[in-house]
């Protein structure tokens, strides 16, 4: 059993090591490898390979799946930063910003396929794992969607705004999971109980994302608090707002999202915290939190073993039990 | 045995049955019912279908094969429509101009997805052809992005736009051919001959296309030629005539390139049959075409079970032999 920090790293030196992405056009190529240089925390790879030695021993079928499924979420970086006009990932120029459209499209594309590629590489449970990948995948599509289509239409409701996060970023962290556990190969059944926990985990971590951005400590964010409010972001502190605020001050928080007023932010998380909008999303995170340890908690497999995974959670969660 | 459009017309049949793309949301989904609807001859799924009936009675497998390779297809049509900003696709407009470069993209992201959930489900060979798919898909970007850079870069020699065409357009014929073969049974020799037959025969169909646009007869064609001289195309025929020409002719056709000249068609024409392209391009659509039918013939199966594949050769090609 390996800590996360000792995945993280034995991740990020395999993936050095394979040298990926080394064909030709390097026009097609370069970019791939530039964006996987970048880094990142590898939560994703790194929960498959803890899923899986949950089971067995880590063997090549576990580093392929974990593989795949990193380059499959940055294929998905790629394209939303095109469809999101982000200029940076990772505080670097994104793709499409330092080599244009084609190249952000065609990487992209191309990080898709080679996902597929390291998938076709196991030698056993392919067939199950790609269906929980396909699935997986194609529901992170209609989350993203979902999100453009929120950012520019209609005001969604807070349930409609959670199945959009848990599409769009919760199935990834969940089917990573249980791929790991396929691959190691657990039951069904606890395959599903990691998935929940993975599910319920990833929503639980978005919530909290939603209300450190307004309420937390800036010196432990290392930015400035708001920027959600500033960039007019429909978070699930304002939709709950729009839910709970007495009728007349609807128009308020209406009247300030997307104004250029100077205290914004203050009269934003004044409205927030005047109808609760802030205890109802703490209470939303523990909600969450608790059904995902208690997933974990259901697991069929010795409790010392889980505690990587616990560990994992709680410091994803930020909290102290 | 099936010829080619009863198959043809069997795969429209059961694409319509099946009515794929039903999902949520609709801003995602309804493009690639669009895009599916436009119809087309479906060569790819029919190759993959044909090369499976070669060696034993179509089933599921076959279908779905055939599906994930025009979905495929249909991925790549979205996203190449993007990049060479076209507005219309078989006389109606493209994704991206009807809804959007986001739709644009995550539709075609999601038939990328949805091929691959097609190949999910083979009962038999899936590793085999998920090897042989994933080579061809990840040729077909490294084709597009090739084409791209020649579109605004230095001017590829005849080979590398010969390997250039090979890899957009050729391999997925080819992989279509051997993922069907494969599928029927059929031994690793003869997979591999008709993969070769798909990719000869892909090549000798694109340089006959440049051949037709340029000296193709209009009556024939329901086109004037030419169309690729107006657009600027560095065709076989533009290539071969600036390795042909003697020196003190190529700046007269490196002038015309990118000229609003009125005669620049006929000039143009002139000058590569003056330095014989015209003849070096009936030359290698002959000897590829060659090179396809030797593969044909070097198959280990009855030569009456190959007539339908021949027959579609000959038809493609337009060979009255």
């Amino acid at each position: 059993m390996h800590t996360f920090s000792e995945l993280s790293q034995q991740f990020e030196a395999q993936l050095h090591e394979r040298a990926l992405f080394s064909g030709n056009p390097d026009t097609l190529y370069e970019p791939c490898r530039y964006l996987l240089g970048l880094g990142g925390k590898r939560v994703r790879p790194v929960l498959c390979l803890m899923a899986a030695e949950l089971f067995a021993p880590l063997g090549a079928d576990a580093w392929h799946a974990a593989t795949g499924i990193e380059l499959f979420h940055n294929f998905t970086l790629v394209h939303d930063d095109i469809m999101d006009r982000a200029p940076l990932r990772r505080g670097q120029p994104t793709i499409h910003a330092r080599n244009g459209l084609t190249a952000g499209i065609l990487s992209g594309d191309l990080l898709c396929i080679a996902a597929y590629q390291e998938f076709a590489q196991l030698k056993h449970h392919l067939g199950a794992v790609l269906q929980v990948f396909n699935q997986a995948a194609i529901e992170v599509c209609e989350g993203q969607q979902l999100d453009m289509d929120f950012e520019k239409g209609a005001i969604p409701e807070v349930d409609q705004y959670i199945h959009m996060i848990t599409l769009k970023t919760s199935v990834l962290l969940a089917a990573s999971l249980k791929t790991g556990a396929i691959i190691g190969g657990a039951t069904p059944g606890n395959a599903e109980k990691l998935y929940q926990f993975g599910k319920n985990l990833g929503i639980a971590f978005q919530l909290q994302d939603d209300y450190l951005d307004a309420f937390g400590d800036p010196k432990l964010l290392g930015k400035q608090a708001g920027g959600d409010i500033l960039a007019d972001k429909k978070t699930y502190l304002y939709l709950k707002a729009l839910e709970q605020l007495p009728e007349e001050s609807k128009p308020k928080l209406l009247a300030l999202h997307k104004s250029e007023s100077t205290d914004k932010v203050e009269r934003t998380l004044e409205l927030f915290q005047s109808c609760g909008a802030d205890v109802a999303c703490r209470e939303a995170v523990e909600q969450y939190s608790n059904k995902a340890f208690e997933s974990l908690e259901d697991l069929a497999v010795l409790s010392g073993r889980k505690q990587g995974l616990k560990a994992l959670a709680e410091q994803l969660l930020n909290r102290k039990s």
